[in-house]
């Protein structure tokens, strides 16, 4: 169980910066989410209205409970997927912060099939292989490709299994962690390993990872976890007083 | 019909920030044009004078008829390619708003021939195929690639046909709305789909969205359409401010 | 016959535009120049003293003949590969303007000797091909691939031949043009081309601009050229401030 | 042996501006380091305590030996990997600074044996062939992928031999020289000539760089070493007078 040093307003000022890097970083544009476990209520989360994330504030930060619905909703309007969240919290005790987004890499292995997986010590956490979900399984061949209720949450929270990352097919992803920098760190480095994957691809076959690697490697980098978040918030802070 | 909430001088409001949003994410640089219908003379339409989006104005938005002749050029010059937008607005009443554009991902797609399609919720509105303008076909073999009569204009209206977006082999293409905040989405989400799909198509066989897909995903990403655009409009805002 | 409009000042300031606006547009970095005929003097022409273009200034122009041997040193250095620019304003009476840089795009064209050619109407000036330039040729097998003396620039600008650019293998390109503002539309644009030509050949056989079309359309982007050179000196002004 | 115009303090101030010259070329990013050799202690070696190159100051800049302990700690932590800087300063006497990063374009090539050669002048210094460092060969196939003590440090040594550069599989890079300035210069076009002939793989069969134009070519770019330094320095400085 992570610890959790912070106080319930340091939890919300993290999330808000977690919302300002993962646009800064590339990884959400208008679209795209961040939510926290509420460390007091763990059978509740934290989440902003339905915004772009980089113009999320703390005043724009709303609790939800397992079902996904609003605890404090005061006129606020809520993500219609705000179910990938409830689920995923609902179905994994082990996960304290949920990123979703459409980040560009990692897209085109989801809608070929292509396995995602570490092919360097930074990506360590992707392991030997990423879970695809086909949202036709659950939802058929109509939907809007939304996880906009319940079933669709849970069909994804199964997909997801005990990873930390798993593939939408023609949607985005979604990383898990123990934690918003852990969680925000998976959303990026993803991205950061599915592209040179992608590259690598075209060279030849990869030397992967191994199992052992991969996972030595994860444990190395979340013991340095503070270090690419202090940098990752020391720039949305300067680009803050610039603007 | 869609809602016309914006009194006309919020209408060119809209459209200097249009010019000043796909400038700043990388769609049009020193050419490209944007305009919208007038929503009070369904029979014209406002398009900035011959100048660099970046840099357009409120005092150099002109007034055009569907023959693509000005109504108040004062001695502005009008874009060579102004057919483009008034055979459009001839040819489709439901087209309130133009965007046209030399964005990179898209061309390669025109001039090889590729079928553009969705491959993600995003590029939903592109649907299964995407047209691709010849200009050979309407203007033989020797032409400079403008669409600078309205014969011209008028044939690359017909092979548009009734789709949201088309290519222009050589040469880039056109996105068209039914307002600015949505031909905006398109002429941004078009490029984000085409990187998509280019990168997907090295990987192997593509899982497109279905029409019904697609459909679905376009009516859930119109609803929030002012999602993005708020986020892009501060952008420029924040930028013109520092600048 | 260019049309000459601009005093010996003018002449000097656009060319220090030059310089900051290829660094701005990613086509220098540290290295790459851009020189200018003199207008009063045709045998002789305007370079930079060797620095990175970026941090040019009036102050740092340098007069050169077409030995390559500079006119009012004055202490300063001058490039050691200027003989570029001197054998080409020789061997090319019409030319008015050089730009040699290491632009990233087009590099991969002239080692694997693929033919550059125009892809779309903002390259039409590219025409049906590019010259290659092998240093080898007329330097042997072990040069430093410099152009460090009269004899190789001599050899680069008989591969030059009649064309607006050549690729130097192994090492970068040269555009050459009417006029600063042509010579720094072509070294952008031809990167631009390159982008496209390399991403649609991984798509599928390319549909080449004919020989007319790329021909008109080089005379219908000359007609409008100071639209593109008017946003670029505007990026750099901008930045200049606030800096 | 190199000229060492620096006092102590000098080279600090260098030391830190590598730093931060490494992030905004994106090099690193909250992870990777660089040290130079203490000039007035050949057996001692510079670098910052563990954190993220771009905030680093003359604070953090701690002093090693060749053990890789630090001899001035202070209560500051060291990097993990520190033992990549010691060995090779202990097996290498020639070398006067050292980079290790995990920039992205050169690790495709270590992740599938490809290699990484001179395609261009700037990447001379690459010369026919880039060793690979196979950290299974040293540690066994359970390792975290890091350097964590003198034994990995010395295997990874071995792997560099007398070159100027090595690819670290499933890690990322390190770059040697003689001076701050050469091995910023090598770290930042390693991974331009890797971009470069990653695309021209895909174009067809590249003409290399002979042996004696990659050495004629780094020793012309060694001899105006100053002019990107200077760039790359007064971007940085540019920046953090703006924040």
């Amino acid at each position: 169980m992570p610890v959790r040093r912070n106080s319930h307003a340091a939890l919300i000022d993290d999330l808000v910066s977690a919302n300002h890097i993962l646009c800064a970083e590339g990884i959400v544009d208008g679209f795209g989410h961040v939510s926290v476990r509420d460390e007091t209520h763990p059978e509740r989360f934290l989440l902003a209205r339905s915004m772009a994330p980089a113009t999320v504030t703390v005043r724009d930060v709303m609790t939800f409970d397992l079902d996904g619905e609003p605890i404090d909703a005061k006129g606020r309007k809520a993500y219609v997927e705000r179910f990938i969240h409830s689920e995923i919290y609902r179905a994994r005790p082990d996960v304290q912060a949920v990123v979703h987004s459409h980040s560009p890499a990692v897209i085109p292995f989801g809608i070929t099939g292509t396995n995602l997986r570490a092919v360097s010590h930074m990506g360590g956490f992707l392991g030997l292989s990423t879970p695809i979900f086909e949202i036709r399984a659950a939802g058929g061949p109509a939907t809007d490709m939304l996880i906009r209720n319940r079933t669709l949450g849970a069909a994804l929270a199964r997909s997801l299994g005990a990873s930390p990352y798993a593939l939408m097919r023609g949607h985005g992803s979604i990383a898990v962690g123990d934690s918003i920098k852990q969680v925000v760190y998976r959303a990026i480095y993803a991205e950061v390993n599915a592209r040179l994957q992608m590259e690598a691809l075209r060279l030849g076959p990869i030397n992967y990872l191994t199992a052992e690697e991969a996972l030595g490697a994860m444990r190395a980098n979340d013991a340095v976890i503070d270090r690419p978040w202090d940098l990752w918030k020391s720039k949305v802070r300067k680009r803050g007083r610039r603007n």
